[in-house]
């Protein structure tokens, strides 16, 4: 019997519903779709980072790591990145974003799939990204 | 080699193209997008449960599980629930709705990761769910 | 440790960010999100197949499929494909396209499971797809 863990980072805010922001089975770790809530504070609600997309999707790129790092996870474990964005014209922006920021991570594995869609989200929010990994 | 079968509740309405309600392979099992449709009645077409979210959203839950437990998996095995909605609005409901859902299935593994984001869904469709789990 | 290996047809085009077109580690494959893209050019931008829908999602489905094999897979591994369609009116001539598709592959092991959903994609895109597959 292989246990199912939770991955539930200290500076995370609580999700608004009975769902974990990680959990863990064997050697497959899914992340739970992240979004560019900054680490929660002292009984504030869920505050995105802003004002603009770059520093909504990096702090969701930082909340995706804790994530994969409270399961014993890297960015180099991760097969499939599903980027959520709620404007087309985002695209070209969220590629500079992204390239940069997986720059600065210093992969040692080929980079995971991606795929990237336009859908709706709540009020506020630019991006949301979940991921799947396969620990090694 | 490890063999894929198909999923296949009894009850369920025949899918609208060649794919599998879910599928299961080694430890792996996958759960085609649900909806709310009711049990296959005698040559209808499938009918969604209403008139509004909750009934929906329920028989979609119930759905899943019948395929999970088709592959002989519970809730207590999936990793990943990806909730695809039409509103933005629908968000609060549909987080009471869940919330009291996994209340009553009285889980013993912590609750799964969770996406969800606003689609466009066929006409009469308010949620569609589809999940990934992992068999311990 | 399982290595993780980036899967790279030839005949694609460049990806607009710093992702793989498919991911390989243990018995676990990812295709990234492909479109209808044609085999690329010499130095000309990424063109879609065209002008209709067929045209387009059987490109697409190439292009998963050159991903698979690159991957030492088949359709006969995949356990999940996701349709991305931008228009609703599409899903009854996308589901003769997907029949007629698989009828032709001469699958042995039970179709995938499927989830279908209507997002915004790039101005031109009327399909996208992605699947994740498990090696027998």
């Amino acid at each position: 019997m292989t246990e199912k863990t939770a991955l539930v980072p200290r500076t995370h805010t609580t999700p608004p519903a009975k769902f974990s922001h990680g959990v863990k089975k064997g050697n497959i770790l899914q992340v739970a779709g992240q979004v560019g809530f900054l680490p929660s504070g002292e009984g504030g609600p869920p505050t995105p980072a802003g004002p603009g997309l770059r520093e909504q999707a990096l702090q969701t790129l930082a909340n995706v790591k804790a994530v994969l790092e409270e399961g014993g996870a890297s960015w180099d474990d991760v097969m499939m990145i599903r980027v959520y964005l709620t404007d087309v014209d985002h695209f070209a922006e969220m590629n500079e974003i992204y390239n940069a920021y997986f720059e600065e991570q210093a992969l040692t594995a080929p980079p995971a799939a991606r795929t990237t869609v336009y859908v709706g989200l709540p009020a506020g929010l630019l991006v949301e990204i979940d991921v799947l990994a396969v620990l090694g």
